[in-house]
């Protein structure tokens, strides 16, 4: 099934720097998730903007076919880990056909704030 | 009326394993939200992708002419049903054209969050 | 200027039927936030689906040309209001260019929760 | 890299009066997050418009080569400040192609709400 595009942007990017609750789960974070339809694997990169600093990336991520992946933001670590409270975008490139939504959960209080969007498709 | 598209793609996918609260209304749930405008049913196929197994369905839904169906992913039983606690996509295929929104609601704490976006329209 | 489509859809549309705090501001809701960047006024026509019974329209509303109009459907009461703790969806029509944005507000518990989604364009 | 477009409209806009917590950072405020991923300085206008009154701006914003802004509603101060408590649209304009996301922080209750989408592009 072909299904998607092969780049994508989420304009919007900020990890909270501070969590309430414990465990993973509970942890202030952001998320791409990205669905591979395809009957291939999909290499992904991912490269991030900020507002006063070059461009970092990529960081590489394998989805394979048929699969999906939900991939923090809080994770990526090489070439660098992604700044907290700092504003940034991302775009994601594959060469095969994916979709991506971007998640935020915000813990910073006791309770928790949720916000999602389908990502912009750049072709 | 013809409105909207054949394919949908919902690239989160997210059933928080608790709840607060009593009752159906505040049960922690995804929805799949499906527009039928046409003059005809729509046999809609639900498939399943997760990060570490092959898909799962299609479970199948029918939305009558000129209605609305609002699928909690909860409810889905057959072929199998939708773990908790655990990352998925979901893509809609429908033999009419329907329109497809995504909305999660999340009561594991005692305070609602909510998230909402339009799925992607694949074709 | 010309900005945006004739025809839009909200595939979800759920009014909760309770309310914490007081005023209109904190009261549970959903808008359709409808720009009219023309040159002329737009004659709008929203239609209600339900999943258990015919559509309920058009609601009529005129948005003048350069302004916008946040429609409560809390507010819309002619040919009947719209019923709540109810699944629907909404097809917005009009007869010059408009955007529309979905958005709810929920104060069923003492805190917020919010969604919020550009809409589905049908043309 | 042409990424984006050079229209973007976010229908809904509120930006909430009151807030709880101390700081910028828990301050109820509405964002649009540009990315200009080109090798070129955008310069981006936004305009407003009201429900009530002629549209204000345009608003004139620089976003950097290879940089995102992260644009607070709340900061705009030239021709004139966005009242609080009101609502309103924008149309962001730029000479270059760009990606446009909507989020509001609403802080009037003692936890977090969110909302963010991608906004509507124009052309």
């Amino acid at each position: 099934m072909t299904l998607g595009k092969h780049r994508w942007v989420i304009a919007e990017g900020y990890i909270p720097g501070s969590s309430t609750g414990s465990g993973r789960a509970f942890e202030s974070h952001e998320t791409t998730c990205i669905l591979n339809a395809s009957e291939r694997d999909a290499n992904v990169r991912i490269t991030l903007y900020f507002s006063d600093r070059d461009p970092v990336g990529p960081y590489t991520v394998k989805v394979c076919a048929k699969r999906t992946k939900h991939v923090r933001f809080n994770d990526l670590k090489d070439p660098a880990p992604v700044p907290r409270d700092t504003d940034y975008s991302s775009v994601i490139e594959s060469d095969v056909p994916i979709v991506v939504q971007h998640t935020r959960l915000d813990s910073r209080r006791a309770e928790l704030a949720l916000l999602s969007t389908i990502a912009f498709p750049g072709d």
